[in-house]
C-alpha cells in the first residue's frame, strides 16, 4: 500500500485538507519544469502522496507530463504507478528509465505489482518482472495464473499466520522475531495442521491479554474465507456487508494462500460504482479523461449505433401514422412528450432495479412485490400526468378529444416504462448480463414504441 | 462494529459463499414463523451475521417481518437496527418491546448509536437514549451536536492514545491494563501535552519493535486528520485517496475529540455512490425498495414534473414549424431521431463529467482541455452519425435534401450535446449545486431545443 507524507494540513488550507493537490500547486510545479529547476520541483512534490502525485500526472498534458517525469527522475516511485489511471500507465512506464523503473517497482507489495502489469503487453509485463527479485517474480507470476478480476489476484501472498494451539505469548514472540513482516496486516490468522484458516485474532485483542491467553479464546466472531477463485466484486460485496478488515483467501483445499485487506476491497468497490454509473450512462468502459478522441469517440459511438436503431425503430412506427399526422399536426407537436415522459420514468425504475440488484436487495424472494410496487407507481404517475397534459393538450389546442387521447397514451406509458424498467434488468441480470450495460436500450425501445404507438394509434382511431 | 457468527460456506454453497442469505433458507424461516417454532427460527437465523438479518426483514413483507421479529423477541441485537434501511427502521423499532429495544442499543458503540438516532422522531429518539448508560448517552449526545453529514457525527469517540514520548514498552503495558479496549483499532494515536495528534503507531509495528524503541520512530509515513466539521464525502474521499485505515479527528483547537475506520468511510463510500447513481437517473433520495408507493410515487413525480416541462418547452418549439410539417411529414417522422441520439450524446458526456467530478479528475487545471475533448467528440460522432442518417433518410423517403438537412442538424445537435454535457455540470459544481441532481433535466432541455430547432429550422428554410 501507498505510503507518503504528512497530510494534515495548515490552517489556511484546512478547507482543502481533504485533498493537498490545488491549483496554485500545480501551477508552482509546471513553472518549476517550465524554467528547468530539479530542485524546485523536488521540494514542491515532497509534500504529495503518490496518489497526488499520480492526479497531478493525469491532469496536466502530454507535453508537461513528460518533461516532468524527466526532471523528477530517479524520485519516481512505484506507488505513482499504482495510483496512476489504467489509461495512462503504458505512457508513463515507456517514459521512465529502465533503472527507475526497476526500483520503483521492486518498493511494491506483491498485490500491486499484480495489479500494475496484468494489463500491460507482453514485452513491458517482462521488463517489470524481470526487474523483481527472483522470489517477488514467482509470487506475481503465480497471481498472474489466477482468472482476472478474481480474489487470487487481489490478495497479497504475504501473510501473518499462527498455529491455533498458540498462546499470546508464543504469537507476540514469533511476530518479534520476524524480519520483514508485511507493511499493514490487522489480524494473525489461525490455522489447523493443514494450513486452512478456522480464526482471526486481531493484534488489538493480542496486545490486550495476557501471555498465557490462548489465541482461539481470542477469535473474532465473525470470520469470512475467500476462495480465490471468487469475484472481486463478490469479494466487495461481502467486505462492505459484513465490515470486514482482512479476510484470508484460499484455494480449492481450502488451504491458505493469500491475505485480502478492506483497502484493496473499497477500490474495487469504487471501480464496480464507476463502472455501474458509466454503463448505466451508456458509456460503456470508458477508461479515463486522458484517452485519446479517436478512443473515446469510437467507444461511445457503439452506443449511439444501438440508440439509432431504436430511435429508427421508434419512428418506423410513427411513419405508420403519417396519414394521421399529415390531417392534425397537432399530434406532431405532441408526441415526443409522451415518449419523452415514458422513458424518464423507465429511466428512474430501471434505475433503482440495477442498483437495487447490485446490492443483492432485489431478489427472488421480493421480485413479484417489487415489480407490483413499481406498477402502482407508474400507474399513479401515469394518471396525475395524463391529467395534467391532458389539462395542456385541451387549453393549447382546444380539441377535447385530444386532451383524452393524450391521457390514456400517458397512462399506458408509464405503466409499460415501469413494467419495462424493472423485468428488464431482472431479467438480464438471470441470464448472466450485466444489467447496467444493457437495460437502457431496451427500456428505451419499449417506452418510445409504446408512447409513439399508443398515442397515435388511440388519436387514429378517435380523432379522425 | 457488528460482529456475528462464523460465515465460511460448506463445500455445497461455496458458489454463495460471498453471501449467506439464500432463498431456500428464507423459505425455511418464514415456515418457522408460519408454524410459529421458535425454537426452529433461532436455530434457522444463529448463522446470519446482523448484516444478512437486517436484508432478510428487508426482503419479507410487512405482515412476515412483524411475526418474525414477535417470534425472534429477545435476541433481537442492536447491530440490526444498524444494518437496516433507514426506511425501516422507524417501522422495526416500532415493533420492539421497550426492554429488548434499551437492551440492543447497550451494546452498540457510540458512532453506531449516532447513525441509528440521528434520522428519528424526538420520541424515539429519546426512548433510545434513556435505554444507554449516562456516560454514552453524552458522548451520543455530543455527536449529535455536531452538523450532519459531518466527520463529528461519523467518528466513535473511544479512542487509544499514547503520549509522543512514550516507548513499545509503555504503550504494551499500558495496553494490557486497560479495561475497555475499543472493540476494532488499528493504530495507536500519538498525541502531543495539549493532546493534539502527531502521529499513528499501527499495532503490527508495535508488536515487532522491542520494548525499548520510541512510538515516534514508528509512526506511519502517511498520516491524515479529519477536522471534525468536515463533510462525510470528503473524509470518504481521504481514506481511498490515501488508503487510510483510520484516521484521528480533532476539533478546531487541533485537538484529539475521536477516531474514524475505513469501514465508516467504505460505508460512506457507498452511499455517496447510491446518490449519484440515483439522482443520475432522475430519482432523487429515494431511499429503499420498502418505501410506501405513494411515497415513491411522489418522490419521482417532482422529476417528472421538471420533465414534463422540458418536454413542453421541445413542443412549443415544434409548434412554431407546424405548417412546415404540415406539407412534409417526414420531418414529424425523421425529428426524435435527431432529439434522441442528441439526448444520448449529452447523457454520455455529462455521465463522465459528474463521475469525474466526483473523483476529482476534473478540476479546473484540465477543464479546457477536457471540454475541448468532448466537443471534438461530438463533432466527430456528429460526422459519423450525420452521415449514417442522410442515407436512411435519403434512401427512405428519396428527397436528397432532406438527407443534407438531418446531417447537419445531427452536427449541430451531437456538438451541442457534448457542450451542454460538460459544461452544465461543471458549472453547476462551481455555483454549489450537485451535478447529479441538476445536470439532467439542464442537458435534456439544450439536446431537445436544439435537435427540433435545427432540424425544422433547416428544412423550413431549404425544403419549403
Amino acid at each position: 500500500m501507498a505510503e507518503g507524507e504528512h497530510l494534515a494540513g495548515t490552517e489556511e488550507d484546512r478547507e482543502e485538507s481533504a485533498y493537498a493537490l490545488n491549483p496554485q500547486a500545480v501551477a508552482r510545479m509546471i513553472y518549476a519544469v517550465d524554467i528547468d529547476d530539479q530542485a524546485l520541483l523536488l521540494k514542491e512534490m515532497a509534500e504529495l502522496h503518490p496518489a497526488d502525485i499520480a492526479d497531478l500526472l493525469e491532469q496536466i498534458n502530454a507535453f508537461d507530463r513528460r518533461r516532468l517525469i524527466e526532471l523528477y527522475g530517479s524520485e519516481f516511485d512505484g506507488d505513482i504507478l499504482s495510483e496512476l489511471d489504467e489509461g495512462l500507465r503504458q505512457e508513463v512506464i515507456g517514459l521512465l528509465p529502465p533503472e527507475v523503473l526497476a526500483d520503483a517497482v521492486r518498493d511494491l507489495e506483491s498485490d500491486d505489482v499484480v495489479d500494475l502489469v496484468e494489463d500491460l503487453e507482453d514485452h513491458e509485463q517482462e521488463a517489470i518482472l524481470n526487474a523483481l527479485e527472483a522470489g517477488d517474480r514467482l509470487a506475481v507470476q503465480k497471481s498472474l495464473t489466477y482468472p482476472e478480476y478474481s480474489a487470487g489476484r487481489l490478495m497479497q501472498r504475504e501473510v501473518v499466520m499462527a498455529p491455533e494451539h498458540w498462546n499470546v505469548g508464543e504469537a507476540i514472540d514469533y511476530l518479534r522475531d520476524q524480519e520483514d513482516l508485511p507493511d499493514q496486516f490487522y489480524h494473525i490468522i489461525l490455522v489447523d495442521p493443514r494450513l486452512r484458516p478456522v480464526g482471526n485474532v486481531t493484534l488489538g485483542k493480542l496486545m490486550a491479554s495476557r501471555r498465557e491467553v490462548l489465541l482461539k479464546d481470542l477469535v473474532e466472531e465473525t470470520f469470512h474465507t475467500i476462495p480465490v477463485t471468487q469475484d472481486e466484486a463478490d469479494v466487495a460485496y461481502a467486505f462492505n456487508q459484513y465490515h470486514l478488515i482482512s479476510a484470508p483467501v484460499v484455494d480449492e483445499d481450502d488451504r491458505l494462500v493469500g491475505v485480502i485487506t478492506i483497502d484493496d476491497a473499497m477500490a474495487v468497490l469504487d471501480e464496480e460504482h464507476e463502472e455501474d454509473i458509466l454503463r448505466l450512462g451508456g458509456v460503456g468502459d470508458e477508461s479515463s479523461l486522458s484517452d485519446r478522441v479517436m478512443t473515446t469517440a469510437k467507444g461511445r459511438a457503439v452506443w449511439l449505433f444501438v440508440n439509432l436503431l431504436t430511435a429508427i425503430l421508434a419512428s418506423v412506427v410513427i411513419d405508420q401514422f403519417a396519414d394521421t399526422i399529415d390531417q392534425m399536426v397537432a399530434l406532431a407537436v405532441l408526441m415526443p412528450i409522451v415518449a419523452s415522459m415514458g422513458g424518464n420514468a423507465g429511466t428512474q425504475t430501471m434505475t433503482v432495479a440495477v442498483r437495487a440488484l447490485a446490492t443483492r436487495d432485489l431478489t427472488a424472494q421480493n421480485a413479484l412485490r417489487v415489480i407490483r410496487r413499481e406498477v402502482a407507481v407508474g400507474a399513479l404517475n401515469g394518471l396525475l400526468f395524463g391529467f395534467l397534459m391532458a389539462l395542456v393538450a385541451g387549453a393549447w389546442f382546444g380539441v377535447p378529444m385530444l386532451a383524452a387521447v393524450i391521457a390514456l397514451a400517458m397512462i399506458l406509458t408509464q405503466i409499460c416504462a415501469a413494467l419495462g424498467g424493472i423485468v428488464i434488468p431482472m431479467g438480464l441480470s438471470r441470464i448472466g448480463i450485466d444489467p447496467a450495460l444493457a437495460s437502457g436500450p431496451f427500456v428505451t425501445t419499449i417506452t418510445d414504441v409504446v408512447g409513439f404507438f399508443a398515442f397515435l394509434g388511440l388519436a387514429s382511431m378517435v380523432l379522425l
